[in-house]
Order: structure tokens, then sequence, then C-alpha cells
């Protein structure tokens, strides 16, 4: 267990405790964008938390990756959800920046190709699954079916209306098989999008980031907030609760994400694999040789 | 440009100039293992000088993330073979760890499947390409196809015979279409090789990573240097060429890939793209907003 650093605050539960949407009717209204859940210290105090963080996530990643090579069929899904620059990359970057490379899966999703749209939503999410001992990361994910979709009219009421359902069985059933299903919404305020954008415009270095289809989306905002009340509300199960990270402050959506990721693999408890050849008869052929 | 770190030596031409291979007929035997070309200090000295390749090779490849995304067609594919134990694995995580996850896609190759062998040994090759502006990392690789494969008679001589061209073609042709090829053996001694088998065995968090096959193909190490001279020998082209990395100091194999790779990336110097949008006037538009 490592030890807990400056401005960590320690809770019974953890902070997937803390940051669990409640059973019941959503309003992201009352979360607070610039809120610090389970932290009480500065932003520097939040950098140095989270670069804390990374020999104990990427021991337990290893483990995980360790037991997957040997049988073991679980794996850890991240999906991360957000208005445009919420920070679903930042996340990334600088949380899962912190594991070995080599056991994470992560998918960017854009709009899906006609090709895609011929399968179901869903189908391909599924070929984007992590395999036994990975963790996949969602950039975007099958929700953006219920929310671009349903803002959008990209499919009829009826067609959207299903999907919740069709979310949650499928949810359902890939924790059945030994995924584990954390699910961010990186909640920011329009005035914080606003200032990101502004900065996106203001930098060369950042034009790429930038699409002037971001603002005709910033103008649809309470549609967005509506259609991420239903996504949440409806599809907030046991087998895969909705976290709401507030992420004005980009620290601590780094540091929370990555508190979750820690929270979730510290309980999967990932033994390291006991041997399946006898460890001193190696021992003579290897010094045979 | 980064600032050298103690214990790294500039030299004209850069690393790839001191560790490619010459043209010509390759004898392994005549590589130092223990060596550090290029690098003078600690061991130290050099796990910090890795650390600081970081900022600059991130940033690189940031800017080839972002051409990609705008149009740009270019990418990197870093091929690392080696004998077991030889540390590809560290190399990915120490190395490539240091930059965005999102901007590598790796693959580990292991025997190939009945379904992949059908349809030729370079077609599980193709569907791990690093697609526009990515940094794909192989670890292990088509090479296998005439390493074990010519070792233990998997095909027959005839069939990895032709191999050699085919993958000359292959890889001229991606070199062609925008990757820039780096393929990276790293050269371990047996006796190195036996201590890291060693401390496999010796450690129980390591046992998973043990495989008693391990030992087999130990006892053809003489086998697979001729397979790898043949390999290193005909497949040494302008366009995809080998480099023999001094691999029994981990620092020092980390230190030098990630220097390849950060001398690769200047060299193709990827620029922030320019808007295709017009900045002023969507700074107006989202002021509106």
């Amino acid at each position: 267990m490592a030890k807990q650093k400056k401005g960590e605050k320690a809770a019974a539960g953890g902070l997937r405790e803390q940051l669990r949407v409640p059973a019941g009717p959503v309003d992201l209204t009352t979360y607070d964008t610039r809120a610090t859940p389970g932290f009480d210290g500065s932003k520097d105090d939040g950098k140095v938390a989270l670069e804390g963080l990374g020999a104990e996530v990427s021991d337990w990643q290893e483990r995980l990756f360790a037991e997957g090579r040997k049988g073991g069929e679980r794996s850890v899904l991240l999906v991360l959800q957000g208005m445009d620059t919420s920070g679903k990359g930042g996340v990334i970057r600088h949380g899962a920046g912190l594991m070995d490379p080599q056991g994470l899966k992560i998918t960017s999703f854009k709009a899906p190709t006609p090709a895609e749209k011929r399968r179901g939503f869903l189908w391909r999410i599924k070929q984007a699954l992590p395999d036994e001992g990975m963790i996949g990361i969602f950039d975007r994910s099958h929700y953006e079916d219920v929310l671009i979709a349903r803002v959008r009219n990209l499919v009829t009421p009826n067609v959207w209306n299903r999907r919740y359902d069709q979310i949650n069985d499928f949810e359902t059933e890939l924790a059945a098989h030994g995924t584990t299903i954390l699910k961010c919404y990186l909640h920011i305020s329009p005035e914080e999008q606003r200032t990101r954008l502004e900065a996106r415009l203001d930098d060369p270095t950042k034009y790429w980031k930038y699409n002037p289809g971001d603002v005709d989306e910033r103008q649809l905002w309470p549609d967005y907030m509506d259609a991420y009340h239903a996504a949440i509300e409806r599809c907030n199960t046991p087998e895969a609760p909705w976290y709401v990270i507030p992420s004005d402050r980009k620290w601590y959506r780094n540091w929370a994400v990555t508190t979750l990721l820690l929270e979730t693999l510290r309980e999967l408890n990932p033994e390291w694999p006991v041997p399946d050849f006898d460890v001193e008869k190696e021992k003579k052929r290897l010094a045979a040789t």
C-alpha cells in the first residue's frame, strides 16, 4: 500500500465511494466542476500526489498482466466521456502514462464509418475490448451512440431509446466475463470550455486540436446535458457504475481518475501466478547449459 | 534541441551512425555486448540521461501525431528483436513509456495461429502497422519467420529462403508510403542470458516470465546466431537498416534505443499543422457563445 501524499484524504470506501453517482435521477448542475473531493491540497500537491501513484499502479498493472498471461481472464475497462476539451486525452497522457504501455489498450472513437454503422453500434466497441490481463481505455465510447446520436438526431428516438438497455445488457455480460468497468464523466463548466477553446485558438501548437464544429456542439450544451443525464441515470448499474469527475482543475481530474483505477486494481488484488513448472528442476537444467 | 546530459557523447551523424550495421557480412561475435557506444557515463548517469530524453521525444511524438491528424501520412515503426531476456519489453516499458501512450501502437507477436499462417507470414504484420502519425512498436516481428522458423525447421528451407526478399519488398514499400523503419537487434551474451533466466527462477514475481522452452531455445544459441547473421545481412537495406544495440547493460540499451527514436523523429522534423480554418473568425464565433 502506497504512503499517502500531501493533500490526499483517506475516506472510508475510498474515492470511488465519493465520486460514484448514486442511483436515481441525475442532475449534473448540482455537481461543482471545480471541486476536489478527496483532496485538499494545492495544484502542486496534486501533481506530486499523481506521480506518487505511479509505482503502485504500475505494480498492480503488471500483476494483472501476469495473471492474464497465465490463464486469468480478468481485465479492466476505463471509459472516458465528457464534452470537448474536458480532458480525456489528458487523463490518458498523464494518468495512464504512468503505466507500462504494453499493458494498455487505448482506443479513440471517432464518428463511425458506414461499414461500422452497418454492423450495429456495439460491434466496433467489441473489437476494441481489452484482452485478459489488459487495461482497456476508451476515449469516447458506445455512449456517443446515446449522446451525439440523440442530440443530433442521427437515428430515430425509437432507436436511441432502445440503446440504453442494449448497453446495460452488453456491460453486464462483459462484467460477468471478468471485465471490471469504470465509467468516468469528466465534468467541466461551459465557461471552462470556452477558456480551453480560446487557448487552442491562441497557440499555434494547439490549432490542430481545434475544430470549428466544436463551437457548433458547444451551442447545444443544454441538449448534451440532457443526454448525459439520461445516459448516466439509465446506465448506472452495479456492474458498470458511473463516476462524475470534477474536471475544471486538470490536476485533480488526472489524480482522481488514476486513483479510481488504483482502487479498482487493489480490489481485484491480482496475485503473482504460481509457476506451472518445477522451479528446482529448471534451475538444474539452466545450470547445465 | 535538448541539452546534452552527463555521459552522452555527441558524435557526427549521431548514435544511428555508430550503431548501424554496415553493409556486407555480419558477425555478431565481433560486437561487444557490454559496450556503451556514444555514452561514457555510469549506470546512474544513463538513467538520468534516459529521463532527460522524455520531454523532447514526447514533443516530437505529439508533432508527428498532430501531422497525422491533419493529412500527414508519415509514421515510425520500431522493430525489436533479440534472444529471450534481451529486454524487448524493458525497452518498451522504460523508453516508449516516456511517451504518450495514445501515440503508440504496440504489438507483441507470439507463435502464429493456424488462421494467421494460412494467410502468409506478412498478413498479421500488416494488420499491426502504425497508422499515420503513430509510432508502431513490434516486440518480435516478421523476422521470427526467418529466425525460429529456420532454426526449428517450421517451414522448408525453400520457403524461409524466399522470405528475405519478401521482407525486403515489404519494407521497401512500407518506407515508400511514409513509414520510417528502425530495426534493433538487442544483443546479449549467452552468459548474461543465463544470469537473467536465473533471476526469473529466483524471484516469485518473475516466475510468470519464465518458460521451460526458454532453455531449449538457449541450447540452440549458435543456430540462432547463424539465423540472425543471415537476417541482418540480407535485410539490411537503406530503407530499413538494422542497428545492433549492446544490451548486457539494461540502462544503456534503454537509452540507446530511445536515442535512435529521438534522432529519427528529429530528422522527420514534423511541423505543427497550419490551421485549416480562419483563426480570427473562430475566435469571434467562440466569443459569441
